[in-house]
């Protein structure tokens, strides 16, 4: 699991600066035998990509992925499966100003009090960059949950700032540079970007994982929502996690949270798809909430090195908004976690015999 | 680290059953030279303790703690530290016809298709009971915490099912059963216990921890919120978490959320104390939502192992409020992540030489 | 995995000390449905007992384990299981000495130096004592090993000081004190005994698994024959491990060590069992040196926590050769160690579809 | 950690295979601060290198580093440090008609057991090219030990074959391509190496870490010599590892074996500097026994992978001995481990006031 590595058997460890000569990641522990093309990782990676459409960061990084190692004859062989990205987009001298002050809202002062140096280009390690790499072994983990164990993940906006964003219809997401489940609101949430003239807004993201069988999570400590909420809480920006209902069970009584179950199926998901921290074959559902960006081109108050006083105008090129890109990013995070699980699970209880009937998932129309 | 441990460095393994012949844990890393007894650990341990007020499940367990190892005369020897608590009051026939079928909101049948088998005598190893042992742990983290970095951690319940229960100060939580920073609401909170007559319902905890130095975290996957996050939302019944402004952050600007710095201090934490997955120095603030008791005497739809439906009523003796219990536990996470990243940050850090002036913590009025 | 815990899928974690009110440990990650009862433990942790024959120390400890959780109706359930083993013979005094120096060949300097506190009766935590609770684990692992994949794992004392003990065969290692593979020989190792008078003396073990499969084993790193040298070497007195051939292979030409291949098995097995840090179906064959007990009733020079010289005389009750307890030492530490990998083997490659026919292993005659 | 991380705290990921497009590693938690460039690791790397004289392999790689990540004006920042090295000779064709068979002493049969599928190309991620990455890690390591500790790790080979090479000067190691530390004997071993005749030989090597203050290792399971055990034994073709005297002690007395204390400092250093599993302040020594190279022109018994009997002779380019490039590797894993320990022992033990007078390390005459 640590600092840089996400996982306990499908490990991703995490390299790189949003200016340096590259990013990547090498995956530990994917099984051997899955087909595999940079093709199946790069078109998660263009998901993400910044410069896309006017309402993300005009950073123009291509995100070419190479795969170094782990493949032969286009088959996983169990080895570490090394991802690369080169920077091409570097423009470190829209940060240089930066090294002595420090941009509320980011890990600037946080990140000098605790390593006493550091790479002020871009953010340099704390940059929300570095979530290419995440999103990358993120696709290998969706490949082989589909294939192997028929596991689905979609993610999307449900709210930006203020503005609530009805679900309309999956089919709508891809169409649309917001990842927003719906057709109708699409210019109006252009327009509430446009409004934000230099400063940003905050979002809330939703994660569905369809098909996950039950069994998957590992009580006590790391139970299959821990895991779940401990990669999403470590996606730059967001506050806060929930699963199922949420915060919204806190004003619940325990006759309407507790899905009841019957031979055709549980009768509803306020659970989330998660009992005890094991999944129970419902689906997963996980919202995150995403802080507005830090990097605004309002005047701010701060400090320097020496704690003098000092203002603070982000200049550079950013997200209005960093939910928007979020949603691919919270998708990987979520396919990892699974992916890791499937194989923990294995492990110990991979010669199980189910002697208890299966409940049949049934998402509540 | 996994399943049964919690954490890298300061590592809690935790055993035992509900109704088996005892639960503990073994803490391993804890620091030599800590004076410690087992009365340090049984106050925290009486705080969460059940069957102290008509508020919560009465279960008579006196839960007192044996150190088996790792003292010696008086001092942490830098050896694991075993703790052992003896279960007293198992009433195990009260959930013998559970074996059968699934109490909804349960880890019963999602533990049943992962293990195969299971030990359904109070929920067994899926209790709640199992938290004494983290709350045991947790106090020695606590000790060493206050003695040498001087962090003090302190949990409320701000609200129970619909009821906002308004923050009146500290002085209040220690003299009400609810663990309400508040006097006032007390009576009107028994009555909403009263008028749930059998049902269930969530709560809100607020927990704080004041005086931890900036630095502490380790991005970029294990940043001390993500870390938090992992800990709360595997504890049982927990839904939701929040670092800081959590999801009210969706709705806000940037221009509002950055929390600004000057010479005197940050102007506001709406951070929560965690910069970029790095303590700040300020106050870190965790809430956290929780669900409903699943159990509750009133008829619920169900299933058997075979699939047929079936009725369950949940007898034996609960908490009507989970939420309530949650309190303590939550504080023990919390120093327990703490603890660990403190032994981390001085692991990789422990010589750095900080260039950079310190922004004074500032806990707005 | 770390300090006081062996495995990373199968992890036992370790507690107390010698001369504590108990010593044990937990077991996390057993696969659920193992049919286990504290009699399967108990006639390992026997074997390794003291007192038991007049060539090993005369402390009288029942050893008598008691498990504590993990179990319902006799079977594994997937949760730790948490053993305990209390200390019924403690003689504190004949140690009370010995706080204020460090006896030559003992932990008690580098411990001292290390954690500036130690629990001195008996060793504290660096006695060999604490070889129990790992006895104890390996029963378990053994279990599971042997009903789920027919490995079995069998040592021997193959010299003992200068004197080699020829192998006439396995029949013969549970009649007599010494675990060795001979008849003729155990006269005359009681006389080598009892010459020493007061001295001690050094051993080589050899322990052996057949049966387990090709494809155990995480290189690069994590080799199965590193990891066995991982856990042998972290036994006490151990001070070298070999695996097949050993140091004998540094003599060898490439063309008598490599174990040649024919349709009826392998030739040779000068490999011990592993190839490229992976099983290879063949007989792992793993040697250990251990040192003369350290304690002896011999004066020796030392010094004392003030750097003053002094001498040291070694009262208390010892092993004469700690070798000869160690068999069933290093036969529960290759069980713990084959155990884990079976799980982080099933863990990755449990779906791998094998497209080699198996070579048959071959014991040369 | 695991199958391909060395390491817990200063962790080094190593990924690629021998004739793949590139291999290397990712370095996480080493500590901010340390001035790093290129240039230190290339120094080791060109030790290890391929082709550098008439004794080794004649592949000819550059083996040209490129750090990726992890510094800023040339000090680390505490970010993970990735390394690569581009392989540039590969001639994947020497190998092609390797993948249906199994050349003995190789890995070939054991992964392809493993994983199902492999990569032949060079003996893919088998091959001891992938000890480059661990130099390159081991580089870092050392710079660290040695401006923080004061830490100097030095290895040698001491036979060759059934050839002993004495000790006469450290000033000699890198006098001749064997690492010998011997001037007299040069031109016989490399007449010993001609005398193979495509055959090879094995090799036994040394390594001593001086400076290592007392207190470094992690018992009970992670002592400091289990921990190098492990880091040894995963290195391709070691077959044996001894701390200190090793298999000698076997036959060593207590009165001879345990080394005296004097206020002058160890009279004597059998243990090899490691007591109870913790560094004792005097030389680190550890043996190696590395088996002869399986990679031979003579030809050998094998089968295919279909069972049916068929002949080797390995073609390609390969050392006759492996054991002679083996030396700098064995040097960086030593560095690994120990720089581990100091991090893992500055976590626990970071604010241990010592109340006991070192005993001086002492190299007996």
């Amino acid at each position: 699991m640590s600092a840089n590595t996400l996982g306990e058997l499908f490990r991703v460890t995490n390299f790189g600066e949003s200016h340096g000569p590259a990013i990547g990641c090498v995956i530990d522990g994917c099984p051997p035998g899955l087909m595999l093309s940079a093709d199946d990782i790069q078109h998660d990676l263009d998901r993400r990509r910044p410069g896309t459409s006017s309402v993300v960061t005009q950073r123009s990084e291509a995100d070419r992925v190479e795969i170094l190692s782990g493949l032969y004859e286009g088959l996983t062989t169990g080895a570490p499966i090394a991802l690369l990205i080169r920077n091409t987009d570097q423009r470190s001298k829209d940060y240089g100003n930066l090294l002595d002050t420090f941009r509320p809202g980011h890990a600037d002062y946080s990140y000098f009090r605790k390593y006493g140096v550091r790479d002020p280009r871009g953010g340099g390690r704390s940059s929300a960059r570095l979530t290419a790499p995440t999103v990358a072994a993120g696709a290998v983990a969706r490949k082989w949950l589909l294939e192997h164990a028929g596991v689905r993940i979609t993610g999307w906006m449900s709210q930006m700032g203020a503005r609530v964003i009805p679900f309309e219809g999956f089919e709508h997401i891809a169409n649309n540079p917001f990842f927003a489940a719906n057709a109708s609101l699409i210019a109006q949430l252009e327009e509430d970007i446009r409004a934000l003239k230099g400063d940003s807004v905050g979002a809330r993201i939703e994660v569905l994982a369809t098909g996950v069988p039950p069994g998957w999570g590992e009580p006590i400590y790391d139970r299959l929502d821990a895991d779940i909420a401990h990669a999403m809480m470590g996606l730059n920006a967001v506050k806060g996690v929930e699963i199922g209902d949420g915060f919204a069970s806190v004003a619940q009584k325990g006759s309407e949270h507790g899905d009841e179950m019957t031979p055709e199926g549980f009768v509803s998901n306020h659970a989330g798809g998660v009992l005890g921290g094991v999944s129970s074959g419902q689906d997963i559902r996980v919202s995150l909430a995403i802080k507005p960006t830090s990097s605004i081109s309002l005047e701010r108050r701060s400090v320097t090195r020496d704690g003098e006083p000092t203002t603070v105008v982000t200049k550079g090129r950013h997200d209005p908004c960093v939910g928007i890109r979020a949603t691919p990013i919270a998708e990987a995070l979520l396919a990892i976690v699974l992916m890791d699980h499937a194989l923990r699970h294995r492990a110990q209880c991979g010669d199980v015999r189910h002697t208890v009937m299966p409940v049949p998932a049934r998402r509540p129309g």
